[in-house]
């Protein structure tokens, strides 16, 4: 069960968008095939979003067959363009591909093949820091999670949004690993349901207990004391620990507020974007009314009705009990903590 | 567009579970079938049960042939068993099956076709003192609703859930039809989407502007200012002005508190339970679990995977601005006030 396997020479992405039904493999030899699948939800969770592009880029150079760097250029920087233009609010996406930029720009003049080598490296490197960030994050998590805890989680930001192990899913599959009697509530996380698709079938996949709810149902299970915090992942963190996430993330932060629940949101350093003060200046992406209107090729509502599909939203740092982050657990107040921590 | 529709001999109602795309009638000619109409959802709405199961009643008592009024007796109680162990929550269905028994008792003696025409006579009463409510809802619920309101409502409280009009889409349809400029978010209300199926369906058939968006999104359409008043329907509220509706409300309910715009229930006298002291008496209803785990015949999730899907929840008191009722708009203190109204 990996989101992203690079092949040698091509780029392999789990067709997200068929599962739990299909496992189901799309090779990609170019990046329009990846900038495709990011825009389709094929690939997606702001940390796969990111290495998938990473690798997007790597592709690009790879299609260029002559030992001209002018040609080289080009096909890497209009690949960094593309790929940019898939997705606005997880900031991975943009994290990875400056990274990509900056470490190409860093070889020019060193002919073709050095450069195609060079750019494996860094999405090899970025991939394998994601993993490793991952683990760090279930290893600081887990002293939040207290044995016999009820965690209800919101969206997938498990191993399928992350090249592994998975930011939120990684903290409560470390807390499993480390023998915490656990069990989760996954939101279903309408309109495309990736709680139900992903969430559970990770879970279920690691003997996790699980128990799938509506996203209407979240407050109620709370009231109803079966849930002891809640932990999810993240798409953009601002300097001020505001968090946009997956669209209904606000609301879950609302009722856990009311109930006194721990908020906790796991993300590593490639969601922060320190260039923004607050979550206002975060783009919120607003997808096809298809996907409100419809649910695997059938109707749910009138066909002409008009739809409102943001499919993210802001939760303000109030509403948050700490940051897990592979830098550690980042408490309030954030605009220090955040500071702080980036500045070690 | 009419729920219930009764026939002279026997009852229509109209199959809900194939709104919109399929508009079609099933005859009921005896309880056995309403009692599975209610049960599979096909009519649904507390005071639409009320009413479909009050003309159930009405079926089992015309279907005795002879003069024999023991099996009359036998036929009338039976069916008020059968009918009332349909669905738990809504009180209309229990209100209006006493009415009926209440109605039946007092005729005793007075041989089988009076008393096959007294109960039909307490069902149409029944019926059509329900249309009259919701439009006295309507008149008084208009003075809460300010020209150019964004409203937003969950489930559907619409002409589909009662005989005609209906409670909290009847409120909008009064604001609407005395001119006033309103625009209305409906949640689509997962697992049964009542909300996009029923309540866009509704308001597009009056013309009136209808949005249609997850549950998830109601929290982020209240932050974006959209959102002036939420108003919805009950299934059964306390004595102390806790009032039990379709899950999801209850979240709802804590997101408009924390924006601060007021939560309005409305409901008729039929809905009023004052023989419970509070929500915490309300049992809830759980349904199947392959209202979540499918949709329309689709796969959301892993088929094995375990599900919590409990059909309403709980809106405790002080989260509620106002109820309308029939009998006028009833504030906080809600005890107080729900004791004057029925004390009349």
């Amino acid at each position: 069960m990996e989101a992203i396997r690079w092949q040698g020479e091509f780029l392999q992405l789990l067709d997200q968008t068929k599962l739990p039904l299909v496992e189901e493999y799309i090779d990609c030899w170019d990046p329009f095939i990846v900038a495709d699948a990011i825009k389709k939800l094929q690939v997606r969770g702001a940390p796969a979003i990111g290495a998938a592009a990473a690798f997007g880029v790597v592709l690009a150079g790879l299609n260029v067959h002559s030992e001209d760097e002018a040609e080289l250029n080009e096909h890497v920087r209009n690949a960094i363009e593309l790929l940019g233009k898939t997705r606005p609010t997880a900031v991975n996406l943009f994290w990875a591909l400056k990274r990509m930029g900056d470490s190409f720009a860093a070889t020019a003049g060193q002919g073709v093949q050095r450069r195609q080598q060079a750019l494996l490296n860094e999405a090899q490197a970025i991939f394998e820091e994601d993993q490793a960030m991952n683990r760090r994050m279930g290893e600081y998590g887990l002293e939040l999670i207290p044995d016999g805890a009820g965690i209800l989680t919101h969206c997938n930001a498990g191993a399928l949004a992350t090249t592994g192990y998975g930011t939120a899913l990684g903290v409560i599959r470390a807390a499993h690993e480390a023998g915490k009697s656990i069990s989760v509530f996954a939101d279903e996380t309408r309109p495309l349901l990736q709680g139900a698709r992903l969430t559970a079938w990770e879970l279920m996949q690691d003997n996790i207990p699980v128990t799938l709810i509506t996203d209407s149902m979240a407050a109620y299970v709370m009231k109803r004391g079966l849930v002891d915090l809640v932990i999810v992942g993240a798409d953009r963190i601002t300097a001020n620990g505001d968090v946009a996430n997956k669209i209904g993330t606000y609301g879950v932060a609302l009722a856990a507020k009311a109930h006194g629940i721990p908020f906790y949101v796991a993300a590593p350093v490639s969601t922060f974007d320190l260039s923004l003060t607050s979550g206002e200046q975060i783009p919120i992406e607003e997808r096809d009314a298809e996907e409100v209107r419809s649910l695997g090729g059938v109707w749910t509502a009138p066909k002409e009705v008009q739809v409102f599909n943001p499919a993210f939203d802001v939760t303000p740092a109030e509403l948050i009990t700490a940051l897990i982050t592979d830098r550690g657990v980042i408490r309030p107040p954030f605009g220090e903590s955040i500071r702080a921590c980036f500045e070690r």
